[in-house]
């Protein structure tokens, strides 16, 4: 067999594939495309820690400026092809979706000041309970910890704007240069902080409040997986003050962990445990 | 010490390592080589999904045949080297050689529409099982698990081909980008699920069967690791329709998980257990 | 609110935190720059596994005279950077400041033949060891441990030599492309083994002896992570010939591993064990 | 004055000039967009002798539809841009316009293969009457006389389709590159040859025949520049096997060169000479 | 004789030199630096022709914001070496002589403004006198008599605010491009159009009025070469409203064309001649 | 008619041209790369003024060996092309052809502090002649006269060794670049100096002694240009201490300029002039 009969098959075998149709391919967000905006929003987030441009405070606005206008043109372009392709699965006209689009960009854009707040809590959080830290600076520039975390917040945001796919594109591409997977529609509160980070899944509903702090390897994860509870709390639920050690695991959208809780590594925990516990391996 | 003595020195400590000659340096397959022939490689699976380069019914025949010559040109420059080295140890001619390299790339190229239709499998498992999955699209886009599946079997085909240290090479860097690592050797049906996968390690004599659904930190592992064991069964076997939670240990060449199972997260399975067992921790 | 008022909103947050302020970016170390610098020194070890550009007897030379003056310049920039950064903090006057950061560039470059030597031995180790393993040249071109360990003896060496921050951007950066976290504080001996690797931690006050084989997921870490206890040693002491099979949890200061000894899967230990200890879960 | 207000001032400079006005600078072809079909259309004539690219007899056809299909959406694209410009100016509507930029790119590509025969007989020419040519592939490769006549080919197509700006640019940019001027409205024959080139003109409706061979610093220009004569033949006509050495000026629109002269160095020619005339500075 | 000797002789002739030394290297302009400098200028006076980064109103003033700052930075560097270069020379103080370096930048950006209305003259000069001119933005798009022009109106500013060299540079540039060669020391009026170019040289003490008009091949030179006459007028005057018609050369610093004067093609013209005249070769 | 059609008849037209044959295309040597190892010879004279990279006394000579082995690897690649073409036509066989290739390149590194001495001298003489020179530092980055005269003496010295077609690329692109045709195969002696120099045209055959001094426009050509002539001395000989000013034509191979002559602008000479004559347009 020649090779140009080898393409023909190649190229007979895109058109049976009904499901990933080549026309709409124009519609698909790129992957690369959204990656690029997100390290442009992590540079607006910290622009002397990230940037290789020389900046001053008199270039300063005008850098700024055309960093925001960049992000507001990129993320808007890929929201629209994510919306677009909803709305034809759903029914809603071109004009009208069109308009969705613009909104969350926007909204993140005026989001950054209080975006920014929240990470640099995370920072301090990271500061302050890590032995091995020595300033906020170090943990800006290397712990894969605060920058997961960050790239959270940002996913999140968009997230609960509506914008679809975008925000799990983000999170999975942390995910691969940090094995830290948290999902956009988790709700995290202020000052959380993740150490080492390598394995830790935080699932789609789970809900954690302030000064949480959580090792590599820690699950945060769903008891049943059936596909018919999409829209039912599967995840647990971890209030403030809590500190969870590297391989646990906390199963159940039911089970609650207690303010101020302490649970050991490597425990298994798929049941509501009071306020203050102690939970360790036997 | 001045800087040129101590340049000497470095050149000197080249010298010095008799088992690791320059000589040979350009026989290596040479890894940024290969990892650009891989993204080639998905591109042509999903040229939708991946490409930057913009395309339609009227350039596709071209963009592909273009792609699918450019991989066999650079397949093949790589299998060469590979082989080469093999080759030279082994004491066979340089024209014999040269012939065997040819064979893999376009073996590759003609198993193109079967892998597709496996990956396709791939996707399809993971909307059907995961309650976070939306659409095909965005597992495509997104999923770690997919990604790494997907390299799977592109590698092993080349491994099955008989190719060395390419497929390796393509393994550990899915690996590096997912923390999922799945030996190139190991045999696996259709509609495999990795959710997560963070800390997955599937090794190389591990049999899987079809329908199999497997999360983070699963390891399918060994009992001994003694290098004189090379070419004994080591790994597993996973029987269709299985689920593995997160952080399971399975290990032993004799170890068979039987049909239907479900093990556990957390568990530590050493022994098989029989059709449609469920093993938790206890 | 209009774009250019939401630029000028974030140029006031930029303001508003003093902690974090944009007068001092241009002291801080580049993230990128050192990584490049990173590759370059990662280069210099093995010229002939990574190098793009062609090189033989005549220009090696050449090539590796102008890679180590450029590894001097760039690392000395950026060790200036992080010197002077905590010079501000300790009040330590400019060129003082300067002076010390000429030195440990020199330095490494002197220790290359050294660490070269180490290294070679950490991936023989890894061809005894692993059963999956064919040759050296395969070790070297794809096996994220070895690239760890790599890292990891350069990182350590400059952070033995008293430079901050940038020995932890560079571990930092291969936890992120390996998922192996080495602090790199820890003391490692000779002909280490990490395999898989996925989800290894070590801690900065571990000690390891010579010989020692761990496999993913294995943590060696602090019972107590207590700031006050930053000049504690928190991790424990692993000595010769030990094996720590995948997912072990090693823990505290005082936790000496003696020698010889084999830690099972799973495990969780916290206290000391005798030479020749054998732990398994029950 | 600071800055932020010299900043100012350039902004409120480009407001007040109504004539080249910001708002329309969407709708210019772009210089270096054109430079760069000019490029592709060129290496499309002589594959062989331009491309960077490895090709074959297998992957040629592969790499020609590429460069045909990019060719043709890169020139419409610019063409669309000038059609719109010149739309808005003469009050054509904006569908009607669009129609008309489809036509020109695909019949350039249409004469693909007679651009190729004329090209080919102009560096035969080139060839015949050069002692210091060696050989056809010399030519192709460094006569700036060769390359200029090429874009000539290219850029008189454009223009006779009635495309606007586009072939000027492609004229002046070979111009600049070497010293040869041919406006692209100039009618030339076939086997067409320029020595040295520099400083040549050819005006906008001189006229060439076939087996004309000129000289560095040869002008064909016009008597009257006066603005109302855009429309009137204003510059010569030289009729077939004319040779014109370095530095003759013939002028004006009436002024025919009969064939077979020889129009000597340096002269100066504003009147008719008849057939086989040999015209020298005395 | 090995390629070893050979650059130790090339290493060795670096040293023989003493006039050209290398230890000065640092300190002299860098050509391409000035050139990118210079093409930052040309986008700032005319961004909607030039410019590929996308803008519209919203984000031109950060663009343009960023563009200036870039330019004072680049075009301040590269005067400060060639000022630091003539104070070593002229024996001026390195802090003297830095301050120096700070003027002319900020004043070209001053006079942005005023060197866009000088160069939309000439542009509209260019529209008004060639008949094969069609509108304004071919002649900003295409014209190479306009892009040196343009050249030398930057070139010229910064000339005659004393910068030494970069002048040189930039208008040596745009002479390699068009092979327009107008010294940057020369004086020109407003609304100066060349046409088609090639060859014309203009020395630097050169004085030009109003409304003139040259054409290819035109020098206005100087009678006499002698190094001793360097602050002497070499070169001649044109009063406004001339017109030079291709290949005529004007020479000597007396020499006086009076206003309203034609000058025919290929003339020589040693001598003034007064208002009005009309000179043709007999 | 349809893209597809319309590819297939340029493929078709690739196939008809028998004389430029495709299948030849490997082995021309490639244009951009021969403009490459130009550059890269041209740094090697001076390094101080056209390299980006940094240097100091320490990295020179590690960044001289790298150029000039990758100036000889690039070089001989392009000149074994060219070899290796012409022993085709010639029947030469191809290990014999092979080595004709090694040695021009060699030779020409070996000629390099020859060509520096000369074109010192070479621009000694501009800064002795033109009153608008202030020193050698300005030439060197910004006359053209100065870089043609050392492309020539560049290409000449590759032409005198026998290597074919490449020293004419090399003097057509900074033909095209400057606008001064020097043929690879004139002799010029030492002190070369050209001004402005648009429009100069240097025959084949040319032999010019030292001293001497030509202005723009300037030919040195044949006065019969018959292609079985091409192996007769054709082009005038130039001797010590000649100035030929702006527009001069000197034509024929008998024709001998006696050493101190001067030959004014515009003027014609085909007829010998004996020593110290002066030469002007009556």
């Amino acid at each position: 067999m020649n090779v140009d009969a080898l393409i023909t098959n190649i190229l007979e075998s895109y058109k049976d594939e009904g499901c990933i149709n080549l026309e709409d391919a124009h519609n698909f967000p790129n992957r690369q495309n959204v990656i690029d905006v997100l390290q442009e929003i992590l540079t607006l987030l910290f622009p002397g820690f990230r940037t290789m441009e020389q900046f001053d405070q008199d270039n300063l606005p005008y850098i700024t400026g055309m960093r925001v206008n960049r992000i507001i043109a990129g993320l808007t372009k890929e929201i629209q092809k994510s919306i677009l392709y909803i709305c034809n699965i759903k029914g809603i006209g071109k004009t009208a979706c069109a308009k969705l689009a613009e909104t969350p960009s926007l909204s993140l854009i005026e989001a950054i000041p209080e975006i920014r707040r929240k990470v640099i809590l995370d920072v301090r959080a990271a500061l302050r309970e890590d032995p091995a830290a020595n300033n906020m600076e170090e943990i800006i520039l290397s712990y894969p910890g605060a920058e997961a975390v960050a790239v959270y917040r940002i996913a999140h945001f968009l997230h609960t704007s509506g914008v679809p796919v975008i925000p799990r594109i983000m999170s999975e591409y942390i995910h691969g240069r940090t094995g830290i997977d948290i999902h956009p529609g988790a709700t995290i509160g202020e000052s959380f902080f993740i150490d080492h980070g390598t394995g830790v899944v935080i699932g789609e509903t789970t809900i954690i409040g302030n000064n949480v702090k959580i090792y590599q390897g820690v699950t945060l994860g769903a008891l049943s997986v059936k596909k018919s509870e999409q829209s039912v709390k599967r995840h647990p639920t971890i209030e403030d003050n809590v500190t969870i050690y590297a391989g646990a695991t906390i199963l159940g959208g039911k089970t609650v962990i207690g303010a101020g809780s302490i649970i050991g590594g490597n425990t298994w925990v798929t049941k509501s445990v009071p306020r203050g516990s102690v939970i360790t391996i036997s």
